[in-house]
């Protein structure tokens, strides 16, 4: 099989039945039939996946690479994840884990349009950490989120992010909302000199996001936020392809097929389907991800890929201020720290906190 | 708290731990904060979720039901996915279970546009189960598929799909193929006068995806098919809101995130966003559910839901022509048995047993 890419999956088997198990992977994931039922020789040397490999892995797991025709994706990135782990994620002794394929075929992938660079351009942050928060909790008026986002902006944290519980709801609608927080931040970046961004969390309809993305352009936004598993992985490919003028900011929601390694899906998969910044669960805080997780995803994101630029890691998930250090000699300076709910909890403090993060963030990456 | 909805989870926990489990999945899937930054009490009254219920089920598992107010949701599908499993799908510790929604709130939701009934008036058969098969495997010309889906139409099989894994390959680009697949069809129902679909499946971006729903309705086509996850689930609903004049057939490709309960991903959530028939994994194939599990599944899409009309089960994976009747003594009458590999396996004689399908299901559905 000529023009081929290989993928990678955990397999739960006895050492005997592996053989059989890798060959039915194989069957389910390109001709979906019995090999007795496929007749054409073209086929059969053509588009038959091929079970490259299989290695044991221990406690009765293997390591299982299949080998795919690039021509059954058709160069299309939702088929291309049909392909890869299409019926297979309904088999719960199969875990998704690399795909690994010829540079030519990142082609296919709009990759981060922005990406590292294009972002710290944005925010006119050339070399320290990124600092980002959220806007929250949901239930609170547009009024009162723009306030928020006026005194995030002066504390000077470059990405002031809607929660992702923000949508269209009515104590905050996404017009009102959108308009009055970015407002509230180039009142304060004027003030200040800074280039904060508002980041609208965009949710609905593919038809309904068109109309999100063409607000944010006309009130000048500069990055918003998706949530891919929710609204769909081919949505954010989309938007990224039509060249919106804005970096996308990804979020995990409803991600947790944790049947699909996280390095993979989010480090990956996310970068090439356009993300220009990634956030995730890091270790230590309310999930359950281990550095190992971490830090694989968050190499995914960065590591050189033929002509797919590189995106933001965005470790969060319950991250306290007082631990920006360690997230800093853990990650580096590629990286924007997130950190909402331990801001909030400074109450009347919440801008001397808020300054405390950025101050440490600039002092830290500067090490 | 009023105007609310209750969503069940099943949570792994000690005893001991449970209570703050229980309490911490509540603040995340509302406001994401700890309980004492939440410093509104119109907040802590009206938006904050509340844990209704913790009961234990044995071997450290508990159910928890937790109580949401409708007012997060802004009644619009994505978001309202986000309430139920945003960022809780990525502990590993909590399976989503169930929904329990006041029928007002069902409103929010288009439901199957044809559904059951809808769908017996469109193949002509008001009373019997339906047949279904799949045109495979990828690789074959247009001219190979649109022979096969003659054949099927010949046998007298209600709906012709194509296999899952056909989107725009270029052996048989979409365009083409959807032409003269639904050609072959309509040739072959002017023999028999029968009322056979030609089923084409949608993939793609979502403006791909908008041009193929375009190309279809063109064409005549009546019933498309759809993998809601690979292509987002709002995706599925806009379809469907928009009233293309075609069912819509909904396959779980890519839906393995088993940390959603299958009977409520496949069976409710399909459903509420427009699916007229569910394809899932039935018991004893090639996957791994259980009977209790496609029983319960095969319920919830049809029992009696406020205004949301029943939704076709459709038990697939491996089906042996030769399991007939003891699928239609499981499922009775109101279900699709789709046969696609065990067909194939036939040979030279695939229009003989394709036949011998259609004659079963309709002999067994008769009894």
């Amino acid at each position: 099989m000529q023009d081929a890419f290989s993928v990678i999956y955990h397999v739960r088997s006895t050492p005997k039945e592996i053989a059989g198990r890798a060959e039915a992977i194989a069957l389910e994931q390109s001709v979906e039939l019995p090999r007795a039922a496929v007749r054409d020789p073209h086929i059969a040397e053509n588009i038959l996946a091929r079970v490259e490999s299989i290695a044991p892995l221990g406690d009765d797991q293997f390591e299982v690479v299949i080998r795919l025709a690039r021509a059954t994706t058709g160069d299309e990135p939702a088929q291309w994840l049909n392909m890869l782990f299409g019926n297979t994620s309904l088999q719960e002794d199969v875990l998704l884990v690399d795909v690994a394929m010829p540079e030519e075929m990142l082609a296919a992938f709009i990759g981060p349009r922005f990406g590292v660079e294009g972002l710290r351009k944005l925010v006119g942050a050339e070399e320290r950490p990124l600092t980002c928060t959220a806007l929250k909790p949901q239930g609170l008026s547009s009024a009162q989120l723009a306030d928020l986002c006026g005194l995030f902006a002066r504390a000077g944290i470059d990405l002031i992010k809607d929660d992702h519980g923000l949508a269209n709801q009515r104590f905050s609608p996404f017009a009102e909302r959108v308009a009055r927080c970015q407002v509230a931040v180039e009142q304060a970046n004027a003030e200040t000199g800074r280039r904060c961004c508002y980041v609208p969390n965009l949710i609905g309809s593919p038809r309904q996001i068109a109309e999100q993305v063409r607000l944010c352009r006309e009130l000048g936004v500069r990055v918003v936020m998706i949530e891919p598993m929710l609204v769909g992985m081919a949505l954010m490919h989309e938007l990224a392809a039509s060249d919106p003028g804005m970096a996308i900011l990804a979020h995990p929601a409803f991600g947790g097929a944790l049947r699909i390694a996280p390095a993979l899906l989010f480090g990956k998969i996310f970068r090439l389907f356009g993300a220009d910044a990634v956030i995730y669960p890091n270790y230590g805080g309310r999930f359950s991800y281990s550095p190992q997780t971490c830090k694989a995803l968050a190499e995914n994101l960065l590591h050189p890929w033929g002509g797919v630029k590189p995106a933001f890691p965005v470790p969060a998930g319950g991250m306290q201020v007082d631990r920006v250090q360690e997230m800093l000699d853990f990650y580096g300076k590629d990286v924007i720290l997130l950190i909402g709910g331990s801001l909030y909890m400074a109450g009347d403090a919440l801008l001397e906190r808020s300054r405390t993060f950025v101050e440490n963030v600039q002092k830290g990456g500067a090490r």
